[in-house]
């Protein structure tokens, strides 16, 4: 068995990723101040603003920095606690604890809030979303990631798009918060033909440093809190220059600035599916192992090609996860962001059966992620299942 | 005259310092999976936290995690919507804008909200928070920062804490939170002995990164919001580990670590001290400067010997600190954190009049500020003062 010191195996890029750079400690100064320090970091904030409207394809007025993705989807969802008039605010079953903490203290600050359901892939269907539209006419503010980041299930944002568009047809609009955490960098996202109008990015998914991401806002909203006024009155505090140009840095890494980056964001998107469908199709034929939910397909185009969740038989996930981390290996049970609970509300969502979910555990890559690492993390698996 | 290209000398401290060190690229693992890259950032993050708690001389327990200063504030004056029952927030009135901000942000959803007048050094006094308990006797919550951030006024600590405490015999307790942004480790400070409940860092103002910061709560609290539930529930958001071993490391390079800390960090502020009585006497000799409080002595104890504020007759604020930009020399007008805004708070607040509002400038030093610094700040000022 390999070293577990030696050299790690890393499936675990969900949670968070490897880094693709330090940060440029020459970047001290406070943006907001008038001297030359000040300038050059407020230039290097701009420009990390303006490298990441190219990535995102939309105007650099309406991108953010902010600490990450739970500020992000924070600072969305409690604009609804500033906005006159009542309004309920509506989220999927499935989303990220994040969201559902929100929903939690809007709540208790007496907002109607309610539910989507999802099916047992864990998607927002035509179906459910519309069950739930009749269910709230008076819904104001609807929040659905565009990646699951326990199944990967991918959303069909279209499909949310049209259904929103109907039901608010002759009626105030309904705002759409996407969080976009496990699918940027990863799958082709459109935010303008989404129609989306918050979205959250985090960079420690995607190689860059913790405590840095993005609130995309297509038009200005007024937010909860503004602390210092800094990022135009949407997020208070210092700004974080060497987070920005980290994050900006990490979008032209992964290939979405250069000239032909449609083609190479393909080939590195082609080159996780190719991986997927080996690891997929190899763990399909293991009798032990369910894949969650069941029918997913080696190229199932339902789901992110960066993230599965399986079973193993007999084989609760914290002792599958522990066995792999003692062969060098990284995957992880649920989300990191719960791992402190027992629960899994994303599965219990799916409709996923009590032994399944204590099974589950969750396989990430990323895009230094190679193809022997999967025969690698397969060759454990198998060992493993021999001895539990 | 000097070549800005060259070598700058910063007098921007109170904005933002330059860095101690780089963040640990190794520690990316995200703290909250069970395999070895989380529970070896687990540990950095408990290392780096026992680090803190060592430096600030309380129990580890006590400290939490932030994205910096801003949302430290925040999350306890947040705290306030948790609580059952009304009971009034009072801040004085020279609080750092995130404290304003809040106030702002709590009196629109309806909690009552106070404030606590200045004497013209900026200080709350004895008579002013006496006042203000008597006319506000539902008070529950005080927010009063240690070290103002535009003038270094030091509030007397022990007066609050005996103040808050004759006020709340048999009474409800008053919750005391404390901005400690610009005090750490720069003038002593005594949490415990000051019967602080709750108080801030910020890591970019004693030389390291931006976007991460301590909130220290003596006892727990039921907080806004609380996201994947990271540090133990107080601080949503991925922790950042990386940030965290930083700040941890400018404890240690401040002398707040070894053990003889009490004099080595005694010795840093004397140093300080002796920079600033050559500063402050030798502007206090220019016909043209006034010192903002006028009655600011070169050895005065009311206030930090790292931050001073200063007016030159006839030359608006932002005239001298382009003029001495030129020069090579950093210092700011106001805080950073409202430099997008021409008012002036907190010397509003202090009765300053307006000219010397418009005039004043921030000059503010650190921990690597030599005594040549000071010199050729004084002689950059004299050269100004002849052509303006």
């Amino acid at each position: 068995m390999s070293d577990s010191k030696e050299k790690r195996i890393y499936f675990d890029w969900a949670a968070s990723s490897p880094y693709f750079e330090q940060a440029n400690s020459a970047l001290f100064g406070n943006p907001s101040s008038q001297h030359s320090e000040g300038k050059a970091a407020k230039q290097a904030i701009d420009e990390a603003r303006r490298i990441c409207s190219q990535a995102l394809e939309v105007p650099a007025e309406t991108l953010f920095f902010t600490s990450g993705g739970t500020e992000s989807n924070s600072i969305a969802l409690f604009s609804n606690l500033m906005r006159k008039g009542q309004g309920r605010i509506l989220c999927s079953m499935a989303e990220h604890a994040s969201i559902r903490s929100a929903m939690e203290t809007l709540d208790k600050l007496g907002k109607p809030t309610g539910s989507i359901a999802v099916d047992s892939s864990g998607r927002v269907t035509e179906n459910t979303l519309k069950k739930a539209l009749q269910k709230f006419p008076d819904t104001r503010f609807v929040s659905i990631m565009a990646v699951n980041n326990e199944t990967g299930t991918i959303t069909d944002m279209q499909m949310i798009r049209d259904t929103l568009r109907q039901t608010t047809d002759n009626k105030a609009p309904i705002h759409f918060h996407c969080d976009l955490v496990q699918a940027i960098g990863k799958i082709p996202i459109d935010l303008k033909n989404w129609e989306i109008d918050s979205a959250s990015v985090s960079a420690h998914k995607i190689g860059g440093p913790r405590g840095i991401g993005l609130l995309y806002l297509r038009k200005p909203i007024e937010v909860f809190y503004s602390g210092g006024g800094q990022e135009n009155g949407i997020r208070g505090g210092t700004e974080n220059t060497q987070g920005a140009a980290a994050l900006s840095n990490c979008f032209s890494e992964l290939g979405m600035m250069t000239d032909n980056r449609k083609k190479l964001f393909s080939d590195t998107l082609n080159s996780a599916k190719k991986r997927w469908e080996k690891l997929i199709s190899s763990l399909y034929a293991m009798e032990r192992c369910t894949l969650i939910p069941a029918d997913r397909k080696p190229d199932d185009e339902r789901f992110s090609p960066y993230i599965l969740q399986a079973a193993f038989h007999g084989i609760p996930g914290e002792v599958m996860a522990r066995a792999l981390d003692d062969l060098g290996i990284a995957v992880s049970t649920g989300s990191a962001c719960s791992s402190s609970s027992p629960e899994r509300p994303v599965l219990t969502a799916m409709g996923v059966e009590e032994n399944l979910r204590i099974e589950g555990i969750r396989i990430s890559q990323g895009s230094l992620t190679s193809d022997e690492e999967i025969d690698l993390l397969l060759d454990a698996i198998s060992q493993i299942l021999k001895f539990l």
